[in-house]
């Protein structure tokens, strides 16, 4: 057994944890990180990334279909050999080499292998070559992110049910996906396989995309069934089996669906089952609770930063967790004040309620903030500005038959923007103005003074402006 | 003669002249507008939007081709008469019913004919059906925009040059064109017309897309030139004739040039020349000096907004003027305080250093505020954030080999952004964003928090405050 010690030792390679070793050592500070398997983690090769590749192909397509003078020169579907090829591409042929490299560069060592704690800032890897004991003198970070959750359905393990994983890596389109869970997850896999000519069907308990405005939702589930899906909702997976190859899901309305493979979307469950939690006196399989430096609660040297802290399970979200716990590492690692007022460097403030995202379906949905509902419930004054995107210049000139909406959420107890959700093509890059106007309380009476460039689809500003002035 | 009395009377029914006509009248007055070509205005019929619609068929074929899995359904160019077709349905067939009914909803009268100042708060307008007296109660409002501006190059006015309005209205793309002028709109038309397969020639007197950041330019160069188009810089054009149905240019540099059409893309010239600014004591043919209140210099009664001011030539830059002259007015005929202190209500404070603009070239070309050459010149204390949008995982997804830039301009002094520009495709809706950071003066360390959702192209802004912060 070899044994090394370092300031900060960091528990999985993703992109949140190279981020938090990023900014110690960056503050100064030795770091180690430890991965078991592949460095750049969920994002960059079962997540965001190849899912995103396998999204784009046919939504380039579709945009150059809703515009005359271009529909003419498009022939066709998507073309899903290329579209796969290029996602292997995206996902780096599912090799981290690239990803080591910039570890090298950053001065981060790399420990590859499965790490617990074994105590206050003690961590075993258990590596190909044997047991490395590593002993932080500063802080020990769990950033071992989740996995998809397996609900306790009878049969559903037993019939090799795909994960988010097999969905992101697959290497063809099935003829039939059934789809148990109506998430991001599920509603941007259903778009992607929908595009390839699989017979999807989405079994959803609830509406689609939960949690956000209820339109957005109604239409990615409008265009799932224009595109020939099958959207259940409502309805629960009783039981699963395969017969002849296929799999049979047995619903509570008393429906069979029979597809060729399954994808489980309802959810993630954190990866703390086996790192050790037992011994620093937290309880395996548990999320970890943290406060906004990240700092695990009831501990001076513990941090969980990305998906297993359960704050926001956003791949951004958990690197923004880790510039600030990184921040907050180094000062207290070197004796200096920490910023850690709301809003302050070594803080994740944003976590709370200004937390962006966008759903690459079809139309893509881009949220940040509070929806209406999650406002009424907190108890905010609040007006709720609509506004149909269609009516604007810049849509009528971006697609023929352009259909979207925006909604803004107004607290007017201070005149601020709180919330705003995009729904319609191409809305992906409209949600950081509305981020940046949330997060800065910048009040309206100002936002009437950012003028939105004619003829751009963000030019919803003004109408929402126009609608809560007049 | 018949004669009618109206609180407001507004010269130009352009898309400027119809909000300040409506704010006045949402502000309690009666208004009429005076327009004698097609009420929507250069906007609607010859600039913006055909402009846009030319430039859209192509723009979302290049997406499409960017894209493995994508562009194997791609064959073939744009297709011209399906873009031409588009373009007369967003110019509305060149009729402005819509905008007529639009104003019946609206409350706000309209007088169709040639109008002119006769004095203070008076304004004769001569109509197909006689002369019609206009007497306003409280203000007359010029907003009569500008045309191009044709140079005093021999033989130029002989050779029936195009100007924007034939370039955005042409029922066909010619074999050959010459552009004179490389700004905003010739760069635009370059791209639209070399598009079409039409041989392009453009000819200026300095580089690409002048006053806005250097790259910018040399981006959309490189571009037109791959496409087939001549780009020649740092050229005069000392005469033009037709020779046997060609139009020959000779230029500066000893080359001589010839095309089927030539488009003259120089500038533009106020469109007061016959507006009766004589008999209010002021010179015909001149830009009207404003102040932020859209109120002439030196009168009580008489506005200008839109290009006619030359704040910025830009139709949401001149919308936001009406807004703030409708409010100024309304309030002042109502003896109501005006709230015309910086970013108040009743004046247009944005003009000065916060205007976006976006050029829909390849690749797009998105401003706002100072370029770095700009904060310079005014003895701002500065640092430059360069980013190359290629690094970003959003651009990896968005197209194979995407290409782009991205530059803030940081007040070191406020810590606050004053200037942005995106170069790239699909840079177009990122602006606001900027828009909104630099008109809010949100602090950078406030920004830090707004996190921008991965993986999109606005990641850059991560990027951009790491550098800073770095």
């Amino acid at each position: 057994m070899s044994a090394r010690e370092y300031d900060v030792i960091v528990i999985g390679a993703g992109a949140v944890g190279e981020n938090v070793a990023d900014y110690a050592h960056k503050g100064g500070l030795s770091a180690v990180i430890v991965e078991a398997e592949l460095v750049g983690g969920e994002c960059s090769y079962w997540a965001c990334m190849p899912s995103k590749a396998l999204l784009r192909s046919d939504a380039a397509l579709r945009a150059a279909r809703a515009v005359d003078g271009a529909k003419q020169a498009v022939a066709g579907a998507v073309d899903v050999a290329g579209t796969l090829r290029r996602r292997d591409r995206i996902a780096h042929e599912w090799n981290d080499q690239s990803q080591v490299d910039w570890l090298d560069g950053a001065g981060i060592d790399l420990v590859r292998g499965h790490g617990r704690l074994t105590g206050r800032n003690a961590v075993t890897v258990d590596t190909p070559d044997g047991l490395v004991e590593l002993t932080a003198r500063h802080a020990v970070v769990v950033s071992t992110g989740s996995a998809a959750l397996l609900p306790d359905i009878p049969g559903l393990r037993d019939v090799s049910p795909w994960t988010s994983r097999d969905a992101t890596s697959a290497k063809s389109a099935p003829q039939s996906l059934a789809i148990i869970g109506g998430g991001v997850v599920g509603a941007e896999m259903a778009t992607a396989y929908a595009s390839f000519g699989t017979a999807v069907t989405v079994i959803a308990r609830s509406a689609l995309l939960g949690g956000l405005e209820p339109f957005a939702g109604d239409a990615v589930r409008a265009s799932l069934e224009e595109s020939g899906a099958t959207v259940l909702m409502g309805v629960e997976t009783l039981a699963a089996r395969r017969v002849d190859g296929a799999v049979e899901l047995d619903l509570s309305d008393g429906r069979t669906v029979t597809a060729d493979e399954v994808l489980v979307a309802t959810g993630r469950t954190p990866r703390t089952g086996d790192v050790g939690l037992e011994t620093v006196g937290l309880t395996p399989g548990d999320w970890l609770d943290v406060d906004d430096s990240l700092l695990v609660r009831g501990t001076d040297w513990l941090y969980a930063t990305g998906d297993v802290n359960h704050r926001a399970l956003l791949t951004h979200q958990g690197k923004y967790q880790a510039r600030a716990a990184g921040t907050a590492i180094a000062a207290r690692a070197a004796g200096r004040a920490v910023d850690d007022a709301p809003w302050g460097a070594a803080v994740a403030t944003a976590d709370h309620a200004h937390v962006p995202q966008v759903t690459f379906t079809d139309p893509e949905v881009a949220s940040v903030g509070l929806t209406e509902a999650a406002a009424r419930r907190a108890g905010r004054s609040i007006r709720v500005l609509d506004y149909d995107l269609s009516w604007i210049a810049g849509a009528t000139t971006l697609a023929d038959d352009y259909t979207g909406r925006a909604r803004a959420i107004v607290d007017t107890d201070r005149d601020v923007l709180i919330g705003a959700t995009f729904v319609g093509a191409g809305v992906g890059e409209l949600l950081h103005a509305a981020t940046i106007a949330i997060v800065g309380e910048v009040p309206l009476d100002r936002l009437w003074h950012a003028v939105p460039s004619y003829p751009t689809l963000s030019e919803v500003w003004l109408r929402w402006l126009e609608d809560y002035r007049g």
